[in-house]
Order: structure tokens, then C-alpha cells, then sequence
């Protein structure tokens, strides 16, 4: 089987998760459940999830054990997207080629959109808590990398980086590490947890230089890439002054350090054992993605 | 001891809890930081803490059992005052006699001292979940209780009001009940749980109807009581043309309602064995607060 054929296996498996989780919100008002299911469904290349079921096949865990999990990282990713996108954030209009979620519900309900899939995220988690400690600390796991010293931080520090002109290299890396890095290690390491701890370092090590190599790529792609095939708005760093990868080491700088992140990333999977040929070209895809 | 002394020892405790809590915060950016701990200590009744430690006593709970379950609960209200405040949803300039947190950090900062305090709260209960499956169904219950089937479906039907006119009394009972009854009901059942479900359903009962009494009398507050005892604008609901117990039951019929809800509470504080006095008192005092 090729890649892509495989990723689409896994992004099928976890849309028909995903499905039967949105159709079991009844909630309201209706409003409310119509506001979450639509960022849950306008598309998304689900790598956060791919990346988890993935890992969960290399180590040989059940499949089910990471339903939960997987669909926790989902919903605080797009809870994340939906509170990004609002006007006094990072006021984009467009999100995978779809009107943001504020465009179509209004900022009021665009907040309490994102609220309520992170809500949701940890009900679904507190489920899990009750199958023993390791479960625990894979929970545990992902709060930490969703939370203020997590995902929130690499935010804040975002948000004020216009405003803060002592902001430097190590700057940016501690927003990329935190923003992006962080809910993409979590699905990587949450398998090994759940296995006792299996291959921790390694998997961390790998996750954060996946991280890191996605948000280089993204930054490259606000340059080269189109409206079409990504689904939101192309140049708009440049437009807004943003301090990113591109405008500290230049086009050709990034992909550089793009390259580097790939080959840590393969190097780092060499000591896993198993069968690591999906996750390697899940490295060339992030590298040389288009959308 | 007379009532406010001991209502003093236990919000005098809780603070000291919250003092700990918020020296332990070490997050970057600074301003990450200081706002969450901005909003957090401006003040306040304190009533949810309260209450909990309360029911504790009554039941004859260990106290260290619930630090982190009190926390949890203040943080996520704090959280919920700090989104309901943005100017696309209730836009209150004031809470608690001071700048509402976006008034002083920002919108996109404000924004995310939410999302840092709710996903802080699921830190803390994620701590206790290791304690054993009592915790994890207090937690759970918490998580009900702020969701989407909670908390956010009544500030989601609350945000609607206005828009839709086929509102009635039955749509105001849900978003009293759910916007400020399930959180006022958590902590008082939350001792319970943790005890293997003693007094569930009295408990449940009467933090329903105290919830329900609260938000009449602030309510009636918004019409008779004055900016300075309150901290917040006065006189916002009728200006907003806001759906609340005073336009619909007029203010002699909201004050009717809150004195049949307080004998409710105190009947069914009757069917629980203990020390009741200082929650017999705590009625009364919610039923005739100036602020």
C-alpha cells in the first residue's frame, strides 16, 4: 500500500470515530452543537490523529485504547483554531477553505465554541482516567501540552510578539516548541505512555522535530503555497509584520532548517523498533506538503 | 461564631489555598501570568469554595481531600466571568469593582486567560483522578457541570436570548439553571461524591435551588443594589433588554420566587443528618445579599 492510501486509511478510520462521537452531542442550544460539529467537519488534514494511530500500530497497541485520545487532541487542536481565528487574535476570515467558525456563528459563539470542545476534550479524557494510572498520565500528558506552559504559552507569546521588539531566535522557537510543538509531540508520546512509558525520549525527541519541521513548512507555505490548496489566506504573515521562520532566516534559511528537522526526524525513528516506513514518509510528506 | 466570621474562616482558608496555588504558577509570557492570576484575585464572594468546604464540614470530609477540587471550581467560574465579559458577549466593562481582565490585557489576552484557567482546572482534577475512582467521578461531575450540556449551553442560550423570540419561561429556567445552577451545584455535591455518593440526590436538590436563588437575587441586585457594594454596572439587564426573573415575573414576582426557593433549600437541608446551621444561614444570606 502507498502513503497516501495508507494516510487516507487511518484519516477514514478516525473520520468514522469522529462521526459517531459528533453524532452522539445533543446538546443546547442547537446553536451550540451546530457551532462545535462545524469545525469538527470542515476537513483538516487529521494529522494529529494519524500521527497517534500510527505511533499506536508501530508499538502494537489496540486500536481502541486510542479512540478517546485521539479524539481529545482533535477537538482542543480545533477548539485552538476556532479562539486563533477570532478578530483580536489572529483575525482570520478563512480556515481550510471555509468561512471561520466566527463568520458563520458570531464571536460570541465562536468563544463558546472553543470552550466547549475543550470541555468536551477533557470529559471525553476523564472517561479514560477510570482504566488505570497509565491512562492517568497520558491525560495528564496531553493537559500539560494543551495548557499555560503548553500550547496557551506558545499563544500568548505569539499574540504579543508585535508588540515586544527584544523578541530574538529563542523567542521564536519557544512559540513553535509551545503553539504548535507541543500538541504535535502529545499524539506521538500518548502510545508509549499508555505502554508503560515505551520509547519515551525517543518518541518526545521525534514529536518535537515533527513540530517543529510542520510549523517551518507552514511558514514556507504562507510564501509559496496557494489559497486553493491550502484553504486559507496566502502572505498574510508578511502582511501583518509576523516574526516567522521565513522573515528571521529567509525563504531559503527555512527550508534549510527544514531539511535538518527531516533528517533529525528519520534519524530519531531508526531507533525504534518496528515497522517505521509509514513514519518516514510521513516525514517527506510534512516536508514537501503542499496544503 | 457568628455567620459572616465563618464565612470569613472559610474564605480567609480558600485564599490562602489560592495564594499557594497562584505563587506556583510559572508560565511565560509574563503577561500570560498575570492575567490569569489578575482575575483570580480581584476579589469575590467566594460562594463556590465556600460552599463546598461547607458541605465538607457537614458530611465530616477531610479537608485536604478538597483543595484541589475548590480550586478547580473558582477557576473554572473565573474563567467563565472572564469570556462572558468580551465585548461580543455580555461586554462588562467591571467585575468586581475593577477593569474586567480585557480591559486591562486585551481581548486576545483575555481570551486566553480563559482557555489557560479551564485548562488548568482539568490539571488540578487530572491530580486527584489518581486518588481513586470517587475523585474520578467528582471530577467528571465537575466537567458535566462547566460543559456543553452545563455551564456553556446556558451562556450559549443566554448569548441567543435576545434573538429569538420564542424565549419563554421555560427557556429562562434552562439558562438559570444551567448558566449558574450546575456550578453552584457542583461544589456542594462534589463532598458527596467523594464519600461514595452520601446525600447525593438532597444534595443535588438543594445546590439546584440555591443556584436558582442566587441568580434571582442577582437579578433583583441589578435593579436595587448600587455599583459600589456590587462592583459591576447596575442596571445593565434592563438597558441590554435582557430576559431575566425580574422582566418576566416583575420585581415583586422575582422576590416572591427567591423566598419560596430559600425555604425549599432549607426543608431539604432538613434531610441531611449534621451541623446545618451554617448553610441554613448561608441561605438567608444569598436571599438578602447587597452584593
Amino acid at each position: 500500500m502507498d502513503f497516501n492510501e495508507k494516510y487516507n486509511l487511518y484519516v477514514n478510520e478516525f473520520n468514522r470515530t469522529l462521526e459517531k462521537f459528533c453524532n452522539g452531542i445533543d446538546c443546547r442550544p442547537k446553536i451550540l452543537a451546530d457551532s462545535l460539529k462545524y469545525s469538527l467537519n470542515i476537513g483538516g488534514k487529521r494529522i494529529r490523529p494519524v500521527l497517534m494511530l500510527a505511533v499506536g500500530d508501530l508499538l502494537g497497541l489496540e486500536r481502541r485504547k486510542l479512540e478517546n485520545f485521539a479524539l481529545s487532541i482533535e477537538l482542543i487542536h480545533t477548539y485552538s483554531l476556532i479562539h486563533d481565528d477570532l478578530p483580536e487574535m489572529d483575525n482570520d476570515d478563512f480556515r481550510r477553505g471555509k468561512p471561520s467558525n466566527h463568520k458563520v456563528f458570531g464571536t460570541g459563539n465562536a468563544v463558546l465554541a472553543g470552550d466547549g470542545l475543550l470541555n468536551t476534550a477533557y470529559s471525553l479524557l476523564l472517561k479514560e482516567c477510570k482504566n488505570g494510572i497509565e491512562y492517568i498520565s497520558a491525560a495528564e500528558y496531553i493537559c500539560d501540552s494543551a495548557g499555560i506552559c503548553g500550547m496557551i504559552a506558545g499563544q500568548s507569546a505569539d499574540l504579543m510578539h508585535e508588540k515586544d521588539s527584544s523578541y530574538n531566535e529563542a523567542t521564536l522557537d519557544f512559540i513553535y516548541e509551545n503553539k504548535t510543538g507541543k500538541l504535535i509531540t502529545a499524539p506521538v508520546v500518548v502510545p508509549g505512555i499508555l505502554l508503560g512509558g515505551r520509547c519515551f525520549s525517543e518518541l518526545k525527541a521525534f514529536g518535537r522535530d515533527l513540530g517543529l519541521l510542520f510549523q517551518i513548512t507552514d511558514d514556507i507555505l504562507d510564501v509559496e503555497g496557494d489559497f486553493e490548496t491550502l484553504g486559507k489566506s496566502i502572505g498574510k504573515d508578511d502582511k501583518d509584520g509576523k516574526y516567522t521562520s521565513v522573515s528571521v532566516y529567509g525563504l531559503d534559511g527555512a527550508k534549510l532548517r527544514a531539511d535538518v528537522l527531516a533528517e533529525r526526524c528519520r534519524t530519531l525513528l531508526e531507533g525504534i523498533e518496528g515497522d517505521r516506513d509509514f513514519l518516514v514518509r510521513l516525514v517527506d510528506y510534512v516536508r514537501t506538503r503542499k496544503g
